[in-house]
């Protein structure tokens, strides 16, 4: 039945990858929603300019674009940044303008495992201040979500102003920025060696480029590393500025041990302008970042006639549950108890369908069978379903108005009054 | 900027309607879960032979269907249906098999007020049933979410199958079934002499159509309408079954006065085999129906080697919401109380952090300055943004451990300690 599987590079989520699921998402919204966030949901499907505005030349390719049935050429949206910039083009709203979505978007690239077509995106944005103050909101609100989660978080921070300006004081070519930069990027993942050589490929010299991951490789508490550095560049007006703003962050974040200051953060894309930051789990750091973002405050303009100072964050939920998966969080998750419930008989049925609602009325997920089958049918079905408790209810247990509740692990059982 | 708007026939999803969203999500998702039901998502995007296989002739023009980059047919979901009797047909599951969605569909057809080429469905199913205790859950469980919302209800119930027995005692020859089947659906959307001028085009004579009409227009409550229907055809054994099956359904719905018997409900599409049912909001009626669904036991067959009975319920999002706000029920909405904290100047705003902090963790929404900005600035957001309530923290309420907390309908302050 080949034909009838979802396409290429897509999955359905079924009941229990669906309950995790609900579990994150409501914990991603409880807390922005406390901090003032409102969701928005905005198409999943966009017209291409739309899209091609922002996405980079190196990520045109990977766009899921297609020609409706009008020759028009659409596009599944490749991330929930711009359907949100674009809206805040489109409103008049009072600033700030706090906003988050969790959709799902689609690129079109080779699957691999653990790497879906279309998957599924946290994104929060906070439009209109300059202030870093809210740069540090961002974070706050990020580390947050993933602490309720029970994730234990190192969250690497950086200013790409301060690498530009260091950039400037190795006096780099500023047409070779944004290779560098790139470049950059990679150093917590290639070897010295290799990453000599791309700096080469990038076409600065070996002093600048030995120069540049020496000062970059540093990493530590920002209360240890930031006097050095002030001391080192006390002489570069613009990188002690960057280092200010810096302090000013982690001044802002407060005292929390998972912040770090980490020089090679950049981030890849090119849109971003200030402030940047990738957060990783400490035990699981292979399985890549849990949330990344930073300042970007040239995008609203190119949707709208206003220009606008933003500051987002996003991360990708397939990734986030196999963190959670691996470090046994899952198994802490709050689970609905669950109850069901077997009537002996018809007669009794509508008896059963009271003690049902009562169960719900409590907070309780209560299944009534419908099949009529006989009771060791009916236990069968409970046991493989993993119901936490049964009740079996006949007649004598409508006369008395009492049941028996068993618990389905301990098989203990407890008399309970309607 | 014509070209940053979102495609033809679609539309974002702001942060009022959003709030009005989440509040019906949470609702269907409560009174769902607490029946056992689970929630699952199958993939937005079908091949297109999936949703060929169960489109009627007539819907397949309007799938929204493209090739992709390597020619592959696609196409949008047109219904939550499909993607679910997929999922299910390829799981092996203990039956009962209880699953619901809540998604967006698409069709491609010209947009109209209100009619958007993508929309929001909620749909539930229930596998594996022959039973009509199957019936009456989908129709209860139907019925708790709308009335949770506020709503009253008319739910008119019918069965195909009675019908069908129908066009046989009045001897329609069956080739003609589905193009009367078609008709009887518009009786009360269309007059009298209309519905005679269709009949004559379905081909059946003027005796048949009048008896038809007569017979097929009668509504009411079941325990009325049922001891008529069964004195009438007592000498014929298969509508009398079927009266038995609705006499069976009613009683197992028990006594809500909002279920009638409605002859005419047969529901348009063809996959129906048995009991169906359409719901209606009492004072909006002419809004359109706010569920529907019935009995479909061919459709799982379709998709896998096991056929499987299944009765299912579904309903757009876009409708019910116009249908909540010409009751006014979103102003009974429950919100999360919010409130705005206003920081004199940056050294005490340590110190309102935490008392936002606190606000959160009491299940407010609260909202600290982030700018830096005037006091009358902040009244002017925070009035603008409609907080419920704002505070004002200086160096004295930092001293003295308490603040005023006013409410911002009233104008009245509260003393608060921290």
């Amino acid at each position: 039945m080949a034909i009838y599987q979802p396409p290429k590079g897509m999955k359905d989520i079924a009941p229990e990858e669906m309950g995790r699921r609900k579990w994150i998402y409501s914990v991603i919204r409880n807390v922005l929603d406390s901090y003032g966030y409102t969701e928005v949901a905005s198409v999943e499907l966009e017209m291409w300019e739309t899209l091609a505005a922002k996405a980079g030349e190196e990520n045109l390719n990977e766009v899921y674009d297609f020609k409706d049935k009008a020759d028009r050429r659409l596009a599944l949206r490749f991330d929930l940044t711009c359907g949100i910039a674009r809206m805040v083009a489109n409103m008049r709203l009072p600033k700030p303008i706090k906003m988050y979505a969790i959709g799902n978007s689609w690129r079109y690239d080779a699957p691999q495992k653990g790497r879906y077509r279309c998957f599924t995106q946290w994104d929060v944005e906070l439009f209109g201040i300059d202030s870093i103050t809210a740069d540090a909101e961002i974070i706050a609100v990020s580390s947050e979500i993933m602490k309720q989660l029970g994730l234990d978080l190192e969250v690497r921070i950086n200013d790409r102003k301060l690498v530009e300006n260091i950039f400037a004081y190795l006096k780099i070519d500023k047409r070779l920025y944004s290779d560098v930069m790139r470049t950059v990027d990679k150093i917590p993942k290639l070897s010295k060696d290799n990453i000599l050589a791309e700096f080469k490929k990038a076409g600065i010299s070996k002093e600048q480029a030995e120069s540049l991951l020496k000062i970059l490789g540093r990493k530590g508490k920002a209360k240890d590393l930031i006097p050095i550095l002030k001391k080192e560049f006390e002489s570069n007006a613009d990188i002690t500025e960057s280092i200010n703003t810096l302090e000013s962050l982690f001044a802002s974040l407060g005292s929390d041990r998972n912040y770090v200051l980490d020089l090679s953060i950049v981030r890849g894309i090119g849109y971003y302008t200030g402030i940047v930051f990738e957060a990783f789990d400490k035990k699981e750091q292979k399985l890549g970042s849990l949330f990344a973002g930073g300042r970007f405050d040239g995008l609203v303009g190119i949707y709208g006639t206003e220009d606008m100072p933003a500051v987002g964050v996003g991360g990708g939920m397939e990734r986030l549950m196999e963190v959670l998966e691996q470090n046994g969080l899952f198994n802490k998750m709050q689970r609905t108890k669950s109850v069901f419930i077997a009537p002996v008989n018809d007669a009794v049925r509508p008896y059963a369908k009271k003690i049902a609602a009562s169960f719900r009325k409590n907070g309780f997920a209560a299944e009534i069978d419908l099949t009529g089958r006989n009771l060791k049918k009916q236990f069968d079905y409970a046991n493989k379903k993993q119901f936490d408790y049964i009740t079996v209810i006949g007649d004598k247990e409508k006369e008395s108005k009492t049941f028996m509740l068993r618990d389905m692990k301990t098989g203990k059982e407890k008399k309970m009054k309607f």
